[in-house]
Formats: C-alpha cells, structure tokens, sequence
C-alpha cells in the first residue's frame, strides 16, 4: 500500500495529532480562525509528551515544561469539513529548553498548511527558575526523535 | 463482526460526529469544559444537516434555520483522551420548528455521558419571523429518519 | 443619577458579570455563537459563587458543586462590539440542588437578548453521591439573595 | 490625577483592548491557557483596525489585510480573577506587509505579561497575491501612530 500524502509529508514528525474541523472552528471569514492553530500545537506538544514517555518521566519532580513562546505561520486557509494532522518534532535540544517544530498538514487542501515553533523551558517550580534538561530526559527525547 | 458498543448506543441517530478530545477542553476541574459540549452539539447538528440534504435544500431562499434553544444534560465526566460520538435525530417536528436530540457517547467511558436537546426555528430573514417548514423539508427529514 | 438601562433590566440579580463582545466571539453568521454563551454564563456563576462567599464557604469540605444541566434561550442575536451584563440569581433552592436563572443584556440591543438556566448539585466526590445543602449554605443564599 | 500604571505601560500603543479573564479561560494548570493570548490580540487588532479608521478604508476594494503570522511571548503567569489590557502598534511598515506588536497588561500582576507580534499582508483576493500598502494607508497608519 502506498503511505498516504499526510504520512509522507509528516513523515519527519515522531507526533502526529488527527483532529477533524469543527464548523465552530470557523470565523466570519469562513476560514479556521488563527486562533484554533494554537489548540492545535498544544494538542499535538500533548500527543508527543504522552507518546514519548516525557509525560510519564516528568510526573515525579518538582519542575516541568512550560511553554515560553510560540508562533504560527499562516500558509493556505484551511476551511471546514477538513481533517488536518498536526506533526511535532524537536527543532533543537537546548540547555535548558527545547524548541519544538509543527507542521500542519490540511487533508482537504493536502499540502502543509500552517507551520509553527513552539519554545518550551524545564522550569522548577519551586525556586521559580529554568533548570538543565537532565541526561534521562535527553535520552527519551533523541530516541523518540529516531 | 460484533457492532461496536458506540454504534449500538447510537444506532437511532441517523448523524454521529466523532471528535477526539483535545488536551485543551478540559478546565481546572480537569474533565472537558461544560460549553464544550455545545460546540459538540452543533458538530453534530452541522453533520445532520448536511448529511440529510438539508443544506443544499436550504440553500437557496432567503429563510433558514436558526437556533431557539439548547439544553446539554451532564451525566458522567468526559476526561482527555477519549474520543467522542455526538448523535443527532429529530425528536418533533412541528408547524415551524424542530426539536433535535442529542446522545454524546464516550469511548472511554463506553457510555452515554451527556443528552442534549435543540430547538430550531425556520426563520425568514426578510420579514424577521418563522415560516412554516415546507413539505419538501419535511420529507427530507422523514426519509432521513428513517 | 438615573439607573442605566441594564442596572434595571437586572435590578434583581445579585450577581452581574460584565464582559465585552470580541471579535472572534463570532461565528460565520456574524453573531455572536451560541456557545459563547455558556462562557458567559459560567463566569457569571462564578461571580454568584465569590461575591456570596459560597466559595470560601465550599473550599474545606470534600465536597462542592457540579453542574447538573445548563439552557440557553436565544431572544435577539449579539453582534461585535457590544458589552453584555449577564445576570445570576437563585430561581429554587432545592434539597441537594440549587437551579439558578439568568439574564443577557445586551447593551448594543438595549435588552435582555438570552436567558438561561443552571441546575447545579451539591456532591459528594468522596461518595459520588448528591448531598443535601446544609443549613450554612442556605443561609448565604438568602442572605446573598435579599 | 497620576496615569494608571497600565495607560503608563501602555502609553506608545495607539489601540488597546480591555478585557476580563474569564474563569473558562483558564487550563488545568490554574492559569489562562496559551491560546487565550491569541484571542486577545486579534481583539486588540480589531481594536486598532477600527480606531484607526483602516476598517472603513479597506471596506471597499477587493483586497484586504491577512495574517501571515503571530508569536506569543509568555513572560508571567496570567490568573483568573484579572483584567488584562492589550496594546497593539506599528513596528514596521513594509511594501505590502505590516508588523504590529502586542503587550499585554495584566492589571493583577502590574506588569506587563505577555508580548507578541503578528505580520499582516495587504492581500488581492481575486489575483490571490500580496499587493502594495497605498499611500492613503500608510497615511491612516502614520496619523494614527503619532
């Protein structure tokens, strides 16, 4: 069987969320509305923190990831009915944060459709400061990402 | 092969949307939000609409469906993940409006764990008031329900 | 000074959340969506809950409020911009249910353009059982309520 | 009267939005989730959109402003109850693009708790390419950036 043009274009993303278009999705515009793309990334940073054992690793400690920024990029409206696939992959392992990357892959339009970068920081909650990501968490990460 | 409980719970819905649960949905009490379920309620009307007929049939004259009421009935706890399964079927169908009722099965919870009910009002939108349903809606409905 | 238009329109509601129409409260019909509504609803629950002390009063125990079912009743559509007053106060006080009433104004409309009601049960997560309202809480409800 | 501290933050934004938290607003973290901060800035767009006189402008032609993409810096945790103030001005006026920057306020925190920044292109809709900002444009946004 031939992959499917949404495996092929995630194909570099260890984390896919699926997530049909709700009509309620849409704005004035008759588009999704820019905010939705945002319920998106987070739904798919959710899906690669359970699927990568990141979620289970992190569930002991006083300290845990928040998200430090994000950004969406608009490529092609995406209308509904729709079924859109939402990839994440590690963009870069940093010292104490990692820059996650997205790619949203629209069924009806198939093409990539938005694209978006999520920073997230190790932060310890108690001392209200980032932390190094430890080696244990590196390693679950890199082997996800293989 | 066995029908699926869901299908079983919802097999007098001629609509049924299936929407997974997004991380996001839930609120502090940590289960899915209670306005979510109306954004789940109109998926599913939506659904019902277009898969009957009655969009294209609407889509012409200047009058259409607007909603009057709706009711969502909390039975059990939808938590994240699960997926979902909204069903919709005309409860009365009257002079000039209907009363749609709704089923939200979760997967999870392999049981209904919501009912909700809409009214929808054919309205005309030139003179501001609610027309009768003509007989074509009314045997797109009737052959839809079956 | 005379009282506006929406102090008396919800003269008899204890609780008034007062929240301003965003752009993106709107769905492709260029009103405000029906689920946005439940929102507005909730948090003027909310509001009912901090102003009467019920929430000071149902932080020790294990047990508190769930909701029970919520309705909304569309009078006059709610367009952008506009800022919305939206009023909760006690309709009945039941054995172990509370059903409150509510009351959209719509400053642009000048008028109470929804209502809505929510039933609201004492529980007890312990037991996942209702529990009757004790004596205490029905005091702050009429006290509130006067 | 001494200036507020947030018309002092917020003194070099020619548009800003007020807006409540809402208590639906918040995630499972106690906090308002990430995708809220999206809602608000296209509010406070809107906001500049309308104030400025650019709405009325672009009424007519067949072309108008897209979003080509937004990024949310995090900077402080944003709780319920709060008001949260959002400025949005002209960073960079390009050919066909503007960049506009956010602050958000938070009325709890006395500070500014979030930053952002969205690019807008002046779009064709019929030819489906960017075009020039005019002259009468660059003139409304300069006029109103003073």
């Amino acid at each position: 069987m031939n992959p499917s043009p949404s495996s092929e274009a995630l194909k570099d993303f260890p984390a896919v969320a699926t997530i049909p278009v709700q009509w309620g999705d849409q704005d004035l515009f008759k588009h999704v509305n820019n905010a939705v793309y945002f319920r998106w990334f987070e739904s798919s940073r959710v899906e690669y923190w359970h699927k990568s054992g990141l979620y289970e690793a992190l569930k002991g400690p006083g300290y845990g990831p928040i998200l430090a920024s994000v950004t969406c990029n608009y490529k092609k409206q995406i209308k509904f009915p729709d079924t859109v696939l939402i990839g994440t992959k590690v963009e870069k392992l940093g010292i104490s944060s990692v820059t996650l990357s997205h790619d949203v892959f629209s069924t009806t339009n198939n093409a990539v459709s938005a694209t978006g970068k999520s920073v997230i920081v190790m932060f310890d909650y108690q001392s209200q400061h980032p932390v190094p990501i430890t080696e244990d968490l590196r390693d679950i990460f890199e082997t996800f990402e293989c």
